[in-house]
């Protein structure tokens, strides 16, 4: 009798084609009729077009969210589920055993992880309380009384990307950009370099591989050219910070670092999820894909912590899906309604 | 005796590797044995690594450059050279007889048409000139004064993309943004949809064809999703322009048109080269490389406006190249100087 496929759930799938070719490249690797759905809120998303089987389904802040999650799992077997942006995070953190019960691993960390890294708060507060280095946040009126040198940075307390994130030079662009941005947040503009790490825990929270990059060009907020450092102090400091946070699967931390191998290692903050800009680390032989498949099968994988390619550079292009309108109309929407047309 | 390769040679080649990947395509369907040599002032450039030759060459704006274009033009045998972004059209229209003469096309429109495009003002005195409809400028004191009412559009007079381009809803958002943005023009905000329009003329300045596609989604000031509109209004008023303004190739026009099928297309901006959305009415059948290529060959193309799939979709996503950082060391350099070492 033929084995049954092991199937995978991507949930808010957007524009992550790369990385859906990435896990079917471990599937192949592992021997694995693997196959993959994608979910998302509309049909004008590049990885409905390309998976095996895609639904458009309710937006993540609805109610009917989690139970059309658990209805595709449930229909189609779904193994293993991956988030890839933050935004359902916390729901699907909050829901994990209700996964569980159906067979599917929602590969994500626990509540209480998701919300000391979701909160920029909270965050400061876990930095504080573990001895963990980070970058002083800093308020409007000591800037603007002139007890802090410009530049600073200011960014919205909730943000996501690098959007409404600006270089602030001096009061007039202080004073602007205090109101222009929604709920302000001004950081110290860290001097060194700012490193992305790739962080990949197993179900007990143990680090497997940890992958320093740095990002060489930025376009809209993600990375777009980008290199491996395999930079032992930026590793350790990583793994120490991933051993008192407990995280689960795929974490994404930013830090900074001088040139001066005494300087300190700076944390700014921690996304538990994959990053944009995985595809560099698994290109580069962290692989993530095989490792988190083997998870959902119940087989132990080893920590393997600087396993990778130094110095391996990722140079990103705009490549294109396309897909006549008659066949966007085919796509399913759960629950079954009338298909919404999008703008 | 094997016939030689017709060899193309992309300037500026950065992240133009779908472009790149269509070009093959067309050399396949013309049963041509295509090479593509891609030339960059970086090494870290994503064609640069998937290009049968590669060269780091001079910025545009070097005096080596045009003599270095066309050493590699006599070396290669090149027969066309397509610049892929703004900043060497200048320089390559001034010099297209010299790349005649050493056996290259090189497609781009001549010096007075490039002229009139790549500078606002001339452009819309282009565009008065020939009674062509167009989106108002407006002085900042007009604004300032509440004689035009919000919102209104600001950017950079010699711009690129969309960057440092800002709407603004209030005096204080104006105020900030005139001393923000470098050399700021202010514009109408246009009503209606604004549409891109991807037009081919052939070595007489006819035109071949023209695709209006609308942007559903811009990241970085490039398109993300788009869609074709075989909208007969805009193609009209969209060849009426270009058998006007008498361009050589590809050009990229900028419209804004209402629902009204009686509101006026108002035209904004030309561009006298690919756009970046291209590959979209490429992909909906509007077959570009295959006619541009011919027209290198000499052979002559027909007019076939009209001729691409209505309400084709183009959803885009990051693709990578990765490579390891010493097959970066191997692209070599011309002139002959020790490879640099980029940041």
């Amino acid at each position: 009798m033929r084995k049954p496929p092991f199937v995978l759930l991507l949930t808010c799938a957007g524009r992550k084609v790369a990385l859906a070719n990435q896990f079917r490249q471990a599937f192949d690797e592992l021997d694995l009729d693997g196959q993959i759905i994608g979910v998302d809120s509309s049909s004008h998303s590049a990885v409905l077009s390309v998976c095996d089987k895609s639904y458009v389904i309710p937006r993540c802040d609805h109610p009917a969210y989690v139970p059309t999650l658990l209805e595709v799992c449930q229909q189609h077997r779904v193994q293993l589920l991956l988030p890839l942006i933050d935004v359902d995070l916390l729901v699907l953190a909050e829901h994990r055993e209700r996964f569980r019960e159906v067979g599917t691993l929602a590969m994500v960390s626990s509540l209480p992880v998701v919300q000391i890294c979701r909160d920029k708060e909270s965050t400061s507060q876990f930095f504080e309380e573990n001895g963990i280095s980070t970058v002083g946040n800093l308020s409007i009126d000591e800037v603007r009384h002139g007890t802090v040198p410009y530049p600073v940075f200011i960014k919205p307390a909730n943000g996501s990307g690098s959007q409404h994130a600006y270089k602030i030079h001096n009061r007039d662009e202080l004073d602007f950009f205090a109101r222009y941005v929604p709920q302000p947040m001004l950081q110290e503009f860290a001097i060194g370099q700012e490193y992305t790490v790739d962080v990949l825990c197993d179900l007990d929270g143990q680090v497997i591989n940890a992958v320093p990059r740095r990002r060489l060009e930025v376009r809209a907020g993600e990375i777009s050219k980008g290199v491996t450092c395999k930079d032992w102090r930026i590793i350790h400091a990583t793994v120490d910070l991933a051993n008192k946070l407990g995280g689960t699967g795929p974490l994404t931390v930013q830090c900074f670092a001088g040139e001066d191998t005494d300087s300190e290692i700076r944390f700014t903050e921690i996304n538990p999820r994959v990053g944009g800009g995985l595809p560099l680390s698994i290109a580069a032989g962290a692989n993530y894909p095989k490792q988190i498949i083997r998870m959902a099968l119940g087989q132990s994988v080893e920590p393997c912590v600087g396993d990778f390619a130094d110095e391996f550079y990722m140079f990103r292009y705009e490549e294109g899906v396309y897909v006549p309108g008659a066949s966007l109309a085919d796509i399913p929407s759960l629950p079954d309604v009338p298909h919404r047309r999008a703008a």
